[in-house]
């Protein structure tokens, strides 16, 4: 993409309404725009990032097994009468009355509409596991939206269903997520913990959260250094075979939120193994039995020719959240600094002195080559200014920047520079093409 | 994907709801499952659909030089006001109170809310010009819903708008989703023929919408029948040269729906070029002009430093709509014949004996190799009867079928059939896959 052609409002000054820093330098580099209290437009640079760590959440419930759909944001509000949250659910949900008078809401999840797909189409036992998602937008009427996309109203959210036929089931159907998720989170560029959660009034001991460090996460969390290095299954994890060891390996050493902490059990910990640090949460994965199934009537007949209620879990990841934790993970004074696998552009061509011959060639030849190779770069084509130039890069975080000058040049270089180092290297325009591509 | 592990509920009948062959065939086909009324859930296979469908139009929204964004669902009453379109727009419009007591409403459309992204951030002709397109589900509180996708109330719409500084600049704008539109249907396998629309209290004749010729269309149309075979631009269409003959070769022959017929015009033209069809609207481009941003304040700076506002167009194609029009331009009494690029598979494999070691390995084969080669094959590994899958397959329209069965295999051969033609052969396992990939 040449910037001359492509809609990038940088902005000088940060809002003042952005209160920390993901929000601050998503609206300084033109990724969103605030258009009503915690609803944001997606600017390009933004949206191009979101389809990126879209894409990475579903091609990892794509391998788990779990099926894509795409439910509808509206909802009837008798479905949430059924499971009885529709009272319960409080000022959160957004209520909407249409023109025939009837009460709908805007799903701020899917429990009871995937319950009700289900009884509609699935009978037997024979049909199961099942694991169904979807990526779509929701809604939560916060009462106070906050923090850019990591508090926001209308939020992009992957959500996920499992069925069935006992507990033994829905385990295996959990430990799927759980190796979904590390995996989803290693290729984000994040270190994800899965620690703990509060399963609430239903019980159990099946409810992680996923928390990413960042030293300025919204939580305290604690945790055990070795889990810093427990290592995520690779592309060949066999998600039909048992997972438990690679489960394990994560729940049987500590790791807690601030809510669930056990200071004792922390401070047993060597002490150099004690870490204390802030966390953002990412995902959350729940066992809850048959919460729905049961009022909601959605049974399999089991192989004894008995019909039970199915047993479900759901698992969540803050697909549009997840923009503003990697800004928080990964950030410096000068802006923004994107994992390689979610950058909006892969490399930046920074074109020095536009008119001239010999810049022009090297910086077309240069974006010839790299779309060729498959980075997507981002040519500045404009007449900025070299410093204006730099600091927009620099801002909006591409993990390259080639910087072309008639100097360099006349001397045969360019100068590559790594964002996430701040190395910089004058090299021929054929090496750093080189090293860019190997890369990517 | 193994069809043991999918999920893909056909129904064996129509339900009685349905009025046209689209929506029986959606339903049957296990594409879709209405939530409510005119909001429906996207079931996996209508989702694979309607996500190959989605991006075809963008990539050709993205090859005319348009950018993608993504604007949220929930808009502000207020931005409405400054249009005057917020009483005007009557019950078609979802109004929503928030918690806060502000007016909402869920976006029928977008107009709005791109001017007023653009007014916030462009000042000047040089940042000009821009095409601005998004994707995004469109809420419109139809009284009758009905006709399934083809009048639903939640929608998935790809709506564009362009921003030049004058007219002559607003008609090249228009020129390139014109040829745009014209490479989408033809990608999608439709025989599209824009037809001036009326242009409503605005005037002007930059008004088209583009009308495929299905036999259960909705609305009767009359061309010329040299539309059918005039030429649609390739992929190497030059966007920024003169588009105005490829424009001029669709627009300066006879096209008209009902509403906008001149009999008199339509009888000069030689009686075997006279088509009367039925036809289906699928998109609409419009120029408008300054009928936005003149009230709500969208200016740039001209060369000569005059302040000015925009000229505009909006530029819609109806995404989850289009999903109904290719089947009512596609099928036969077994069901949908999907054209080869948005089939939701490439190919069905169909196994007649799951278990016999050899019908087993014949298929593994297949379908791994089918994979290898993008092919994308859904293989019918289930207990089912063949009867039966045979009409599953059938019904749900991929364009391959290959059906292993233990007779065939010992003569060396599986059944190779065409699903739009019927065309079946007895060949060996290779040339079938051959021929398949060879298509695909």
């Amino acid at each position: 993409m040449r910037l001359s052609r492509y809609f990038l409002p940088i902005l000088k000054e940060a809002p003042k309404e952005a209160e920390i820093v993901s929000h601050r330098l998503m609206l300084r580099a033109g990724m969103m725009k605030q258009q009503s209290a915690g609803i944001y437009a997606w600017l390009p640079l933004g949206f191009k990032v979101l389809q990126k760590v879209e894409q990475i959440v579903r091609e990892e419930q794509d391998r788990s097994g779990a099926i894509e759909l795409m439910m509808p944001t509206i909802q009837s509000a008798d479905l949430w009468r059924e499971s009885g949250r529709y009272d319960a659910y409080g000022k959160e949900m957004l209520r909407i009355t249409d023109r025939h008078e009837r009460e709908m809401l805007y799903g701020p999840t899917n429990e009871e509409m995937i319950t009700d797909i289900f009884r509609s189409n699935v009978r037997s036992y024979r049909d199961l596991p099942l694991n169904l998602y979807h990526i779509q937008w929701k809604f939560r009427d916060e009462i106070r939206p906050r923090f850019g996309v990591m508090r926001g109203r209308e939020f992009l959210m992957k959500d996920a269903y499992s069925f069935d036929v006992d507990r033994a089931g829905a385990e295996r159907a959990y430990r799927k997520m759980f190796v979904a998720y590390l995996r989803t989170f290693e290729r984000l560029g994040l270190k994800a913990i899965p620690m703990r959660a509060d399963t609430g009034p239903i019980g159990g001991d099946l409810s992680h959260e996923f928390i990413i460090l960042a030293s300025t996460g919204e939580s305290a969390v604690f945790c055990d250094r070795e889990l810093l290095e427990t290592p995520v299954p690779g592309a060949d994890v066999d998600f039909d075979g048992d997972l438990a060891p690679i489960v394990e390996s994560f729940t049987s050493r500590y790791a807690a939120t601030e809510e669930m902490h056990d200071e004792a059990a922390f401070a047993a910990l060597p002490e150099d193994r004690r870490v204390s640090a802030r966390g953002i949460e990412v995902g959350h994965i729940f066992y809850f039995g048959t919460k729905y199934s049961e009022p909601m009537g959605a049974k399999v007949t089991g192989p004894d020719g008995q019909e039970k209620p199915v047993h479900m879990g759901s698992y969540g990841v803050g697909v549009s959240r997840l923009l503003g934790a990697l800004i928080e993970a990964s950030h410096d004074d000068a802006g923004i600094v994107w994992p390689d696998s979610v950058a909006p552009f892969g490399a930046g061509i920074v074109s020095l002195r536009p008119g001239d011959g010999a810049v022009d060639a090297a910086c077309q030849s240069a974006y010839e080559q790299l779309a060729a190779a498959g980075v997507d770069p981002l040519y500045d084509d404009t007449d900025a200014r070299p410093g204006a130039k730099f600091a927009t890069v620099d801002l909006i975080g591409l993990p390259w920047q080639l910087i072309v000058g008639p100097k360099g040049l006349a001397e045969g270089t360019v100068e590559l520079k790594r964002r996430a180092t701040g190395e910089k290297q004058a090299v021929s325009l054929e090496s750093a093409i080189a090293r860019i591509t190997a890369k990517a």
